[in-house]
């Protein structure tokens, strides 16, 4: 396979695109649009989400302690685009984009009512990385559309519809297929091995 | 939206599908399925994968100090499950998967050929996580496959076509269409700002 060198940069990775909401000291609500968005621990389950220093939702989570993280579904992509073009400072993105905010059960940052999964966490570390901080949130609660439950209880992903972005290349896109089953379609490789 | 309450776990927003490839001191390979990723910076370009600190990646970029993230193509989803099933103290997962090792240009850890996207990276510093370990490496070189440019110079996703993973859940994804366009599409919320 032909390659080409691009040197070091920042690349096009799927990445999650999620909004975050957050509070301020005085109780204004802000949000933000985030794809630098990992899980990255079971023990305790923690997230993290990488911020420009200047941005007002790394102020706001400094201050209050707190943030959600909700998931974008391919419909909201120019609803996410726009939070991520506007500052709060100048702007109440949540009026512009018609955004509801609700409240949360374990944090006094808001969910958004529109999107089908909300992750409420609370700071518990950062990492300054240059311009960004990488804030670790410990997840407190999770909510999820009841929609996208089937009486066996398993999840439809379909439901969700969540948005993929792109960096790099700066493009939104949805989901496609299912393409396989984690921790069952590698086990055709079995066969395959030699010795116990 | 009616929702339901999951609890403090870990959730099923898209990350990427990878393969993390390493090189012990000895000289010999591995490589290990991850899809706790993310890009985090831009000053230096640097991303982070979180490990089981019991894993033998995590012992290899440990000693040797150097890793590669591998973007996973849809159609190498039962290759990258296996890699995760697997330990390489007990196989050789390349040699079983089909996968093929080659020279990267800035570290010792191997390229994976069939892998459309290979980021080179040298390990900067890690955040212990309970039984994770959350690892920044600093993205020292990118090779992409020659096929996805075009000769505007633009980049092609399908070609890559990145293989997305829900945790949780435990499937895997294809992309499937172009759902907008970044830092453009969220312009036409501009109309509907007041003031300045």
């Amino acid at each position: 396979m032909q390659k080409r060198q691009l040197g070091p940069c920042v690349t096009f990775f799927p990445q999650p695109t999620t909004l975050v909401s957050t509070v301020g000291i005085g109780g204004a609500f802000d949000v933000m649009t985030a794809s630098w968005v990992s899980i990255v621990s079971k023990t305790p389950p923690t997230l993290t989400v990488s911020l420009n220093r200047g941005r007002l939702t790394y102020e706001q989570i400094r201050d209050t302690g707190c943030f959600v993280v909700n998931m974008v579904p391919a419909k909201l992509a120019g609803e996410a685009d726009y939070c991520g073009l506007r500052s709060g400072r100048d702007r109440d993105k949540l009026a512009v984009s018609g955004l509801t905010p609700v409240k949360a059960s374990r944090v006094a940052a808001p969910l958004i009512a529109e999107c089908p999964l909300n992750v409420e966490c609370r700071l518990l570390r950062e990492v300054e990385l240059g311009e960004y901080a990488l804030v670790l949130g410990e997840i407190l609660e999770i909510h999820a559309v009841e929609a996208a439950f089937g009486e066996d209880g398993g999840i439809d992903a379909g439901v969700f519809d969540p948005l993929v972005y792109l960096g790099g290349i700066r493009e939104y896109w949805s989901l496609g297929d299912l393409a396989g089953i984690a921790y069952r379609d590698g086990k055709r490789f079995y066969a395959g091995e030699q010795g116990p």
